[in-house]
């Protein structure tokens, strides 16, 4: 592993510490930052460090096994934070045998520097003329400088700013920045080190890592691959119409935010549904069932053009229309995709935004469903005007400086798009996730074989996922490669085949225990007890129009799930996944 | 008691239950506030309670009991709240025979109200006029209205705008409304109530409350009285030059903060010191030795003149001068003044201001130094801009929107004017006590039988203080009423005679213990834990120039103390008070 260190900007390659050994993604950036980073430190100061890392198996050739985690204690939460994308840059970290990047001291000066990171070592460029780009001309720039064939990690203005909605952009296949460690501030905290980028040369490392049982793996790695192809969910759903497939659904349940949470379900639903998306994209020349990193066989991402077919946003996704859409009242997705491209330029997190927004609308700083002044508040956010600066600091802070009481935001990370009090076993994981409001952290898709709104049933499955994907995480594997009954068995084989040695599904779920209890604590020492386990107030007092929904999962069987951590196996299957919440 | 539902508009006279016998201020506040308030409740929202409550002894002709005490969760710290201060309407109140009023419920309308209590009875009236005015302003308005003797307790713009940083104002016995019950956002709950006065009528009272042992009192209160007034820390301190004496000692043993908490000592203390206020005070006609309430026996008020002769603020106090001046490295007492006279008017808690903009210049706000500037953040403040939401919630709130990592702050309420570096004992109170950052939760001066820097004797003091004033906050007992080795003899004795049955020593202590215990459990459920009774990271990292001092207390002996409760009992001495720390 590569550490760098911003107070003296001086590097040096360490070898990986035994206890990190086995792990990648989300268990080695957890485990580290528990390790090494002072619980009650200033996320933004000298003792803080940002970990990156890919996941065990990312740069092989198994599919879907691009993720890269990014971790450090978020300027957001204030507790423990992952963040994971795909992009190139993790497969290529990989290729060239670094388990992590960690970024540690505090600059001495007010330099931004470019790391630049190859086989023949580390070095560290003061590149101040970078000063206040976005990340798409920071892409460019580097690109440029070292070659199309770099990934690239980088942060926009508002980290610089150290917002703390400030994302960490990684560059797709298309070498654009538009595949974002999004949540809970990582890019703040880059931006505290006085990083701006870090380039990614692969150039002479391995096409691939390689397994210990070579053979083993490459038969699995096939297997597993057309098993996740043929599923109707990616056939028909991700590859068709991307995540936004699920507005219309998210819709129909009453789960879609709309107007800062005080609706289910959104009357302009039609105008951004994954059908609206599909038609628009269609019409005008732009890109669906495109993958975010060579070879991807899910292929969920989209290319969104303007009016005049120019690109506009890559990767419209289902998070992004509904914070930025519905929660906002915004019913047109070229001002969503416009939004989109700002965040993923400035380098904001598209659901905190959306979250933010949403509140100051509730505020009154400017009226539901006015998307030109959505567009200008986001190049506030650019400018680093005091609004700006509110707004760039999450729902939470948003909430707090106007006084408004109806602020969807857990842990002070704002909310994903999927009410609670209608897709309850998802908020669950919302509300306990030690990441603060996630759903990546275990969203539960409806299975047919639980219900859902029998007593001990919820809290035990938010668990399970939880636990599972803890373990994805680790792993590298994206999220849509699970959901069949036999994905546990694929990553139990791949993960034999990769260390030739047998790893059981009780392995599995240990590890998924170990690192939740290891981001547990941590978040205990830094304050952040299990009493924030919790919805905002005003939705345990404001059933969800129209249908009147209510989390009704009792406090009872969440505490008592979530200190025995009594979890529930997870089997999902496959056509249920999108009927039931 | 009165309890007004402002969900309704409607009130009742309620008795007083059985849990709150014998309590009175804070022993009030805090109890009705863990008994009756959500500890997880939105403090602005519908399931907060303010309670306003006169301490026991408030109303009787005991000297210095005049308290009257705020409390609420509030919306700075998540916590639990207890604010006091002096004026005019605690005695009122008392006389009146109300143990507290209590503003609860959530309006349905955006309507202003002031509420008449009187011994008729109470009345709730529309007075949208008010709305957006200022203290002064407030004041007068309902004194022309309801009579020159009536006690006003009301909001400025920062209560109704719901900033963390709002006080509620009282009138003094000039009818200025300049007694705030300033720490901890107790009047954006407030304002969440719609409430903008509560005016306070005692026409037809009696004069005094009554004790009931009369003789035994009446004895006691003038040995007591004489004691206080002839203390040479009254008499030669308090009653000449006020709180602000304090500060060139402060500055003397590197204690006072300069330029957001980076030194102990201002350059430019000859100009904001004690004697100069003093100098600046008799030159224009002002007044020392001014009664905050009429008959005080200590009078450490004052009244400040601008250049022309013209009343300017009252009550420039230590706090004031030491936060909006030194911290702000701003050494012009009419600026200090001009600032103060602004809090007192939006109605901002001066400490909690003097942390934000002292934040803000650390951010490049403004300059250090740069007053007018300051001024003009107030004004923006007054009329709610971004960037004065921003100030007016608060020294935390400012240090996250400006990614500032030197953040003076504890449980998310700025720090008052006593470098912990160096005033460790009082540092302890600032950092443990359950109020957030407050000094007079138990500001230990020096006291030569105890070296601070021996192991084990900082904590039980700070701790034996802080449970000395929970009772002095629960009789109502100003704390300069306290301070010599016979206070709580003082104490024993007026409250025996007051119930006419025996008090001991132990009973205070254990009711100390009680209130303490019963806050701390609070804030426990409302998610905050011994983990935040902590320094602000930069401090335990930056020794405090020019003397480099540094907090040496160890939190082995923090923790053992702060958990059994091991408190050092206080035999205050006179003359050593200001000499050490």
């Amino acid at each position: 592993m590569v550490r760098v260190n911003m107070g003296n900007v001086v590097w040096e390659m360490a070898d990986v510490p035994k206890e990190y050994e086995r792990l990648g993604g989300r268990g080695l950036t957890s485990t580290f930052v528990a390790r090494e980073v002072n619980p009650l430190c200033h996320p933004l100061g000298a003792n803080n460090k940002l970990v990156i890392a890919p996941g065990i198996l990312t740069g092989t050739t198994a599919p879907c096994t691009v993720r890269i985690s990014v971790g450090a204690k978020s300027p957001l939460t204030g507790g423990i934070k992952e963040s994971n994308c795909s992009g190139i840059a993790g497969q290529k970290l990989a290729r060239l045998g670094l388990a992590a990047v960690v970024l540690e001291g505090k600059p001495k000066t007010e330099n931004l520097h470019v790391i630049h990171i190859s086989k023949e070592g580390v070095t560290i460029h003061c590149m101040d003329e970078l000063k206040g780009k976005g990340n798409y001309e920071v892409a460019a720039a580097l690109k440029k400088k070292y070659g199309n064939h770099v990934g690239v990690v980088s942060i926009g203005p508002a980290g610089e700013m150290l917002m703390s909605a400030a994302t960490i952009a990684m560059t797709d296949q298309d070498g654009l920045p538009v595949r974002q460690a999004a949540r809970g501030g990582m890019g703040a905290v880059m931006g505290s080190k006085g990083v701006k980028a870090i380039v990614i040369d692969d150039t002479g490392a391995p096409r691939t890592v390689s397994a210990a049982s070579g053979e083993a793996f490459k038969k699995t790695v096939k297997g597993f691959a057309t098993a996740i192809a043929q599923r109707p969910r990616v056939k028909e759903g991700l590859a068709k119409y991307g995540t936004a497939r699920l507005i219309a659904f998210a819709n129909e349940v009453n789960a879609l935010p709309t107007r800062n949470f005080s609706s289910g379900q959104f009357e302009g639903v039609g105008r951004i549904s994954g059908e609206a998306l599909a038609d628009i994209i269609d019409a005008r020349g732009g890109k669906r069932g495109h993958a975010c990193y060579p070879g991807c066989v899910v292929r969920c991402s989209n290319v969104y053009m303007d009016k005049e077919g120019k690109y506009l946003t890559a990767a419209l996704e289902y998070e992004t229309i509904g914070m930025l859409g519905s929660n906002c009242g915004i019913d047109d997705l070229d001002i969503i995709a416009t939004l989109d491209h700002l965040c993923d330029d400035y380098g904001l997190d598209t659901i905190e935004l959306g979250g933010s927004i949403g509140v100051a609308m509730e505020a009154g700083v400017l009226s539901f469903s006015d998307g030109s002044r959505a567009i200008e508040l986001l190049h506030e956010i650019g400018k680093g005007t005091p609004l700006g600066r509110i707004l760039g600091n999450g729902v939470a802070i948003t909430g707090k400086v106007f006084g408004v009481t109806r602020v969807p935001a857990i842990k002070r990370q704002g909310m994903p798009a999927w009410d609670p009090r209608t897709a309850m076993a998802t908020g669950l994981t919302v509300m306990t996730s030690p990441q603060g409001a996630d759903h990546t952290a275990g969203r539960v898709p409806g299975i047919r074989e639980f219900d859902f709104f029998k007593p001990g049933t919820t809290a035990p499955l938010s668990l399970g996922m939880q636990l599972r994907v803890c373990v994805m995480d680790t792993v590298g594997l994206c999220m849509f490669a699970d959901g069949t009954p036999e994905s546990t068995e694929w990553l139990v084989k791949l993960l034999s085949a990769f260390y030739n040695q047998e790893v059981s599904s009780d392995d599995l779920v240990e590890l998924g225990k170990r690192i939740f209890e290891t981001e547990r604590n941590f978040n205990l020492a830094a304050g952040i007890s299990r009493v924030e386990d919790r919805l905002p107030e005003f939705m345990t007092m404001e059933p969800l129009p129209p249908t009147k929904s209510l989390f009704t999962v009792t406090q009872d069987e969440i505490d008592e799930t979530f200190s025995s951590l009594k979890y529930q196996k997870i089997k999902l299957s496959e056509t249920e996944g999108e009927h039931l919440i």
